[in-house]
């Protein structure tokens, strides 16, 4: 199991806000049943790598659907094969090293 | 105020582990005062801009510390001027908008 | 047409070098017949989306076969669809502006 | 010695061009002397960490001069310290490999 942390980045939209277009994000991945957490940095999805890939490309199309030219989207995939690490598990691990 | 992700990844270290990394990073921001939350896939600390990044080049030479040769450090610095954004914010503005 | 950035991280070597596993990627994106650029902090290359990252997918399996626990993946997806926009074009376009 | 990638994002410009904020960046790094190259997705300058932070810093401040409200700016700082790494010299190493 891997974690991916995906930030979508709405170009050229004529405000400095991006809420929209991040909370499109997060109903698609309800939708999907996915096991996801908003951060304030972008969010974090857990799963299969393969698979979370494919899912960053559907959801890179979400905002060319609000009329949107350019996207750029980043993700950082992070996998780990000698143990499961799912979401909660790294910041859990150093919290008990800080004791 | 600004929003910064630090992600420091210690290399060769030999073991897939980074747990004691992390660690050495979040006692320091404990020592410096700094507001910052621990995420999944880094590190969040929010401050003047300038500041950050003077912050960050301090943490980047922990893994030194610990005899590493290489040290790849990965930043994304969010800076909005037309309002206070700080840690949370954009999470709770995100959440709002989904009801 | 996107251009993507994939910087792919062995992690838990025991050495600094990494040229190894980057070699991988680039002997696999020359069997794929890929169009793509090796640059300093990454591969960048050309594509459209859902297809790069199905092959960023591949290659993110490539430091695995060498014995690896731990792999993080990079990837910046630039996408605009108001013109076409390979390799090369964008720096191209910045060295008109300069004169 | 160590390289950065700085990727300076311009946003809520209303338009899907970012070449001027990219023309800007490049004409204050040849005013200060840096040692840097244009690439596709990034622009990289070589040199002492703490300096390249600075001098990101810096730069992070050219779009809010052209009056946008927000900007994202990514950075990676790879240091290597058991050999002298400049720009250019991954890339020919990787080569040098693949015969």
């Amino acid at each position: 199991m891997a974690l991916m942390q995906l930030t979508i980045i709405p170009m050229g939209t004529g405000s400095p806000s991006v809420g929209d277009y991040v909370a499109d994000v997060q109903k698609a991945l309800e939708k999907e049943g996915a096991s996801f957490k908003l951060a304030d940095m972008g969010t974090i999805v857990e799963g299969e790598p393969a698979a979370l890939l494919t899912l960053a490309a559907r959801l890179h199309e979400l905002p060319f659907g609000r009329g949107l030219q350019r996207v750029v989207t980043q993700i950082s995939l992070d996998d780990r094969r000698d143990k499961q690490v799912g979401l909660g598990d790294k910041t859990a691990s150093v919290r008990r090293r800080l004791g």
